[in-house]
């Protein structure tokens, strides 16, 4: 369970991930945190936002440079992280690799 | 309830919206409804993602351009909607103006 993300001088990057699963479990939540205790851990990390209800799944982790993305996905646990998406857990997913240009945060 | 957006030939832009909410209702889940449906009819409009479980709500929204975006912004019925959000609906939001860089589209 994730809470907001910080906001940060822009720019920065975000990475929106929006995925449908399959049926089932198959060690997919088990994963899922481990990945973001492991995404936390990287370089160039600034935080991640994630819900999900029954129809859909979105994730955004946001990084100071695309440098620092690619590093994330070429990391050798997100390999078989996502290789098992494929295979095991996600019906279709989208990845948009975006540009943060303005943020703003509200708080009551 | 929403699926998977299309993907585009970038660039396009992304709105991420990211929210927790008050306690209770408050006429929150129709005003969701009826803005998704009116942001559907603006120009610009490519579509939109939206998830929310206990703690956290992502809504993304994607437009052409970031004049389109500030248009949407500026709708006279979605301005009551925002402020009604501040005022009632979300005791913290974040709100990021993305470019979408690159785009990736996975189905099984």
């Amino acid at each position: 369970m994730t809470n907001l993300a910080k906001t940060y001088e822009h720019p920065y990057y975000a990475v929106i991930f929006s995925s449908e699963r399959t049926s089932g479990d198959h060690g997919y939540n088990m994963m899922a945190e481990k990945m973001v205790e492991l995404a936390s851990r990287q370089k160039g990390y600034l935080g991640v936002e994630s819900a999900r209800d029954d129809n859909l799944g979105i994730t955004v982790s946001y990084w100071e440079t695309l440098a620092d993305i690619t590093a994330w996905k070429a990391n050798a646990a997100h390999q078989v992280a996502q290789r098992r998406g494929k295979e095991e857990w996600y019906s279709r997913f989208a990845l948009r690799v975006c540009k943060v240009e303005r943020n703003y945060l509200f708080e009551m």
